[in-house]
């Protein structure tokens, strides 16, 4: 199971490629790749969505993740940037879908609330658990792409709550 | 001179391709196709964007415009249905990127201010002045791709503008 996690932004979109090795006995989850993708604030945002898009479509040739795990952006207060961000969010859905993954949306703070165990926790928190998570010597850097690894933790230890149930 | 209008929208997206023939002395602009890309309600929004970016890059192909005309978004009074138009309008500014398309950006006011002379007109004012601008015997149907068409017709008329100033 390979999940990559977005978070998406216009300036830069966090991005981590997990993968959850189920066979093994534990320390099961491990990071593949994580970054961020910049697009140039002198640039159309057309021609931003274009290198946004063509950056998602490279790192899903490159590992061919089956889910795509993605932050939810109906929630900021600035109504300009919530819709250029829907702007981002968009071109990222259609690369997903058109690479047939699955999707799976989460809201920021169901994020935290999954990684950290508090859906108010802070950036540093986030890197902090991210880093506990998938046992990595120092926390993913800049914070977006910690962000990113957490959305696709988010769907990976979720997803495992009814495998252990059912074991139970 | 070939101009691709938008009226973005995820249930349906009006859209018109409008030719200047502007070696001609009068009545130089002429519609050459419109009508409105719809996707199932019932789908996914990742789903829904992929057939909105497929219609489009099909319209791109079928009359290779030189621009897109699409109206602006950031006006809408809630807040969760304008986000959702962003992804739409999103994946629209993309496909029109990809070829490589000049993109001009409307307020929906200034596209009615332009092409009824009142930012403020109905859908059935836009109707009828597309119509008669274009020498149809009906109103496009239904409003979604007079819009689009509308939005066409606001980059060429304002684009005239100079040309006839030059000319005086």
């Amino acid at each position: 199971m390979i999940v990559l996690g977005i978070d998406p932004g216009t300036a830069a979109t966090g991005y981590g490629v997990v993968t959850d090795h189920s066979g093994e006995p534990r320390g099961s989850l491990s990071l593949v790749e994580c970054g961020v993708i910049r697009t140039a604030p002198r640039d159309g945002l057309s021609v931003r969505l274009c290198g946004l898009y063509d950056e998602v479509r490279a790192i899903i040739a490159r590992h061919k993740p089956d889910v795509l795990a993605i932050e939810d952006v109906f929630y900021a207060k600035n109504v300009r940037t919530t819709v250029v961000l829907g702007h981002a969010r968009g071109v990222v859905l259609l690369a997903a879908q058109q690479s047939g993954m699955r999707i799976a949306e989460y809201p920021p703070a169901e994020i935290k609330k999954t990684v950290v165990g508090a859906g108010a926790a802070t950036k540093e928190q986030v890197q902090f658990m991210v880093a506990r998570l998938l046992r990595l010597k120092s926390a993913p850097q800049p914070t977006d792409a910690a962000d990113g690894v957490a959305a696709a933790l988010a769907y990976l230890l979720t997803a495992r709550v009814p495998r252990l149930e059912r074991v139970r």
